[in-house]
C-alpha cells in the first residue's frame, strides 16, 4: 500500500482511545510490570509516545516544510521520556490531547499529493520524504502497540502453563530492542 | 505473577473496547489487508476471537468444572471461524456481547482458590488446572492484539522507508505461525 493520507489520519486518531480501552482500568501490578531489567512498562511506553508527540514528529514535519533539505532534523531523544512518574490516568489523558491537536494541525496543512514528495534531511538517513515521516508515524503508534500487548502477556508467562507454546506474543524478542 | 482474577477479568474486560477504538473507523483497504498468502486479516482475527468466545474458554471453564478429569476438552477448530463474511463493525458488536456476557457468567461462577487448583484434561497437554485455562484467555486475546498490530503495520512496509529498521513490529516474524 501507498501512503494514503486518510489511512494515516485515522490510525493517528485511533491511538489513543485504543490505549484507553487497553490500559485505563487496569491493576496497578500490571501497569508497573516491565519484561525485565531495562525494558519499559506500560506507562514508560506512554511517556515516551507524549515525548514523540511533543518533540518528533509534527515538529520533524514542520521543519521539512519550512527548510527542506537544508536542515537536518534534531536527533530523537529515545530515553528523554524517563524520570515521568505521571499516573496512567494523566499519561492518558495527556497524549490525547496531543494527539487531537497534532491531528488537527495536520489538517491545518491541507497536504497535497506534491507536498508528500518533498524532502528533508535524517541525521542518520540522509534525504527522505514528507510520506515516509507521517507513515512512520502510525507504524510507530502500532510498533508500541504490539510491544504493550507483549509486556501485558509476559506477566502471564508462567501462569499459561503448557498453554504457553500455543500463544505467539510470549515467543516475540522484542526484535532487538526494538519497540 | 501468579494467576490473579481481578487483572485477569480487567484484561478480559479492556479487549472489546481496544479492538473496537483501533479498528471501527479505519478504511476497508486496511481491515481486509493480511500479511501475505495463508495469514488472516484484521476481520479474521475478529471471527476468530468470536468463534473462541462461543465455544471454546466458558465452555472449558465448564467442562472442568462439572467433569474434572474425567472429560478431555474438545479440540478447538483453529480454523473453524473461516466463512465468516459480516463487516468489522457487525463483528466488533458481537465480540463485545459475547464477552460481556462471558465475563457476567465467569462473574457468577464465584471462582474461589480453591477451585482455581481443579482440573481438567486437555486433548494434547493432559492435567491442565483452571487457573491455566483462566490465565490463557487474556493472553490469547493480548496475542491476536499483537498479530492485529502487525497485520496494521504490515501495509506501511514499504512506505515508512529507511525508518523501517527501527520498527519493531515490522521485525516480527509472527513467531512460527502463531497469532
Amino acid at each position: 500500500m501507498e501512503q494514503d493520507l486518510t489511512a494515516t489520519l485515522a490510525l493517528l486518531a485511533a491511538t489513543p482511545d485504543t490505549l484507553d480501552a487497553l490500559l485505563r482500568h487496569l491493576p496497578e501490578a500490571l501497569i508497573h510490570s516491565n519484561e525485565g531489567p531495562g525494558t519499559w512498562t506500560v506507562t514508560e511506553v506512554l511517556a515516551h509516545l507524549i515525548h514523540g508527540e511533543r518533540t518528533d514528529w509534527l515538529p520533524l514535519v514542520e521543519i521539512l516544510l519550512r527548510a527542506g533539505e537544508s536542515e537536518t532534523f534534531p536527533i530523537f531523544q529515545r530515553e528523554g521520556h524517563l524520570g515521568d512518574s505521571r499516573s496512567v490516568t494523566e499519561l492518558l489523558t495527556e497524549f490525547a490531547e496531543l494527539r487531537a491537536a497534532s491531528i488537527a494541525q495536520l489538517h491545518a496543512l491541507g497536504l497535497t499529493p506534491q507536498d508528500l514528495e518533498r524532502r528533508g534531511r535524517h541525521p542518520v538517513f540522509g534525504l527522505v520524504t514528507l510520506s515516509q515521516l507521517l507513515a512512520t508515524w502510525p507504524t510507530h503508534d502500532l510498533s508500541h502497540l504490539h510491544q504493550i500487548s507483549r509486556i501485558l502477556a509476559s506477566q502471564y508467562r508462567e501462569a499459561v502453563g503448557p498453554w504457553s507454546r500455543y500463544l505467539g506474543v510470549l515467543h516475540c524478542d522484542g526484535h532487538s530492542g526494538k519497540a
